[in-house]
């Protein structure tokens, strides 16, 4: 298990993921085994371009989140993990799009792929996990689980349209900003969820239950890991703290302190943000701001209460292993901001 | 002043709005005069009607926005009386058109037109008002103030439909709630403060601040609304506890209650808003469950964080009397409830 779900960096799991860990423990052996497989290709580059980001540690949330509503809905079939694999290339289609947008170097504390093969491989191959992705979803079978997923592939790519044109603007408002990660983050977590339910035909109320769940919990954790970025340990993080405020990304704790700040500070957030080109003094700077006006502390409070959305919209499922499970991961999300 | 914005079966405003009424006051008696005026017609019928709810003691909080939005923005034209008298005309119509979609015999502690006069006669005096709005809206000459005007109205509609929809439903989320008081309620806030800033042709930024703090006061406004019907004294809110319960509204404090409840709980709630037909004891036993699962509580939390928005956004404005009355409304929306 170790293998694929550590945090990076860290020796072990967070302690309030381990319920999730343990409960999709079998699940994620076949997950992980399916990725392997179903990256494969006789053009060598694109096993090579995958597996080096797909391997790099990352935390498997969403495919974990697919497989535990679907536990929890009391499936029996097989086709989670095919749904769950779909879902994690979905995710890391757009994480290479991604660094290529950014013009990233670093992710989970290694090079991009990007960087190491080059931009036009990375969009490439970020195309070839896409297709293969819809077409897992499409032997899946189910047209509810087919219709779930196609639609949250074209919104993570509307939200990463919006992203663009907010980025630099240091006018965007919050509203605009959350506009942003509910397309951008919150849709495929929606969709890893719901898929659980869908797969076995729960009725919409339960459906609606594991998409609320889901869109919200994506909200918080987007939320926290933007605060995270200019707060964050970058051991833990595995990327250095600050990439957001050098690509003029317009996150949370930015949109906060730019409004709360003075004119000489927006003059500063002006600059930094929509010229580019900043110094690490700069940085310094805008942390120092960023923490003058409590915008890491707000900004974990408002994750909190998408939090609590969150957590109302599982209420209505009965007690169960699978049901704790799914909401630690709320309180892990939420918590890691502290 | 006192006459038109007292809040209903109080004897002097609340504290926290004292500031906005100042504010606004000149302009306020013009749009009083003027609500008089455009509500004339030979047809007796529509003055008669529209007065008895127009006269019967409305807070004038949208009107409001809309005056100290276009002060704010420093505009010196005439026509910020003309656009919150439309907006008052639409918030009027809307209620009108309410209460024979609700069955209402009561609102602001007086017998409701429909009951008065009928249900049809309430249809079509909300009609005229909302011809009469947009007309005066077309006459202000601002295409761009025209336009937030005329997108607010057909949002508010669908808010309607969907509260209909959504109506008796006991699986209904808290994200189908929200998308619900978005559309009918905070819209019409977005694009009352909006409008103060469009007259004056402010840049994008600005408006979208304005819309932001709209959009997110009225989201607060409502919740505490919603938490009022089970919490609130009936003497101030003109009108009895427990309207929404007998309507079979979802609102948020059943929402949670009903998602946080056990089967029999749910049995309960299933029962008294599927079926309707409820009796005092039912609506006893309902606000001993909702303040057993901190609903009211929790409902207001939320407000919070809407309300914590809502002042974030209209914190790109430099301090004055005008944006500082402004974020007295929303502590004003939001502290109601306790």
């Amino acid at each position: 298990m170790g293998v694929v779900v550590n945090l990076d960096g860290s020796p072990k799991p967070e302690q309030s993921l381990e319920g999730l860990l343990k409960l999709v423990d079998a699940d994620m052996v076949r997950v992980n085994q399916m990725i392997m497989d179903k990256m494969q290709s006789k053009v060598d580059m694109i096993p090579k371009l995958a597996g080096h980001l797909i391997h790099s540690g990352g935390k498997r949330l969403r495919p974990m989140m697919t497989i535990a509503a679907a536990k929890m809905c009391g499936y029996e079939g097989g086709s989670q993990v095919d749904m769950a694999v779909a879902v994690e290339f979905l995710h890391t289609a757009t994480l290479l799009h991604d660094d290529v947008v950014d013009e990233s170097d670093l992710r989970r504390g290694r090079k991009t792929a990007r960087l190491l093969w080059g931009n036009q491989a990375s969009v490439l191959v970020g195309d070839y996990l896409l297709g293969q992705s819809i077409k897992m979803m499409v032997d899946v079978g189910s047209l509810n689980a087919l219709g779930i997923f196609s639609a949250a592939a074209a919104t993570i790519a509307k939200g990463e349209v919006m992203q663009l044109l907010a980025s630099q603007n240091t006018a965007t408002t919050e509203d605009e900003y959350l506009a942003v990660i509910d397309a951008k983050t919150a849709a495929l977590f929606a969709a890893a969820a719901e898929l659980g339910g869908a797969i076995c035909d729960r009725p919409e109320s339960e459906r609606a239950a594991l998409r609320s769940y889901g869109k919200n919990l994506g909200i918080a954790f987007q939320l926290v890991d933007d605060a995270l970025d200019y707060s964050g340990d970058p051991e833990k993080l595995g990327k250095s703290v600050g990439d957001d405020f050098r690509e003029g990304k317009m996150t949370l704790p930015v949109v906060l302190s730019y409004r709360r700040g003075n004119d000489k500070e927006r003059k500063f957030w002006h600059k930094a943000l929509e010229e580019g080109n900043v110094s690490d003094a700069d940085l310094k700077h805008a942390v120092e701001l960023i923490l003058s006006h409590n915008a890491i502390k707000d900004t974990g409070e408002r994750a909190k209460h998408y939090g609590a959305i969150a957590r109302d919209a599982l209420a209505i499922f009965p007690d169960s292993q699978e049901k704790s499970a799914l909401l630690e991961a709320i309180d892990f999300c939420v918590e890691r901001v502290y």
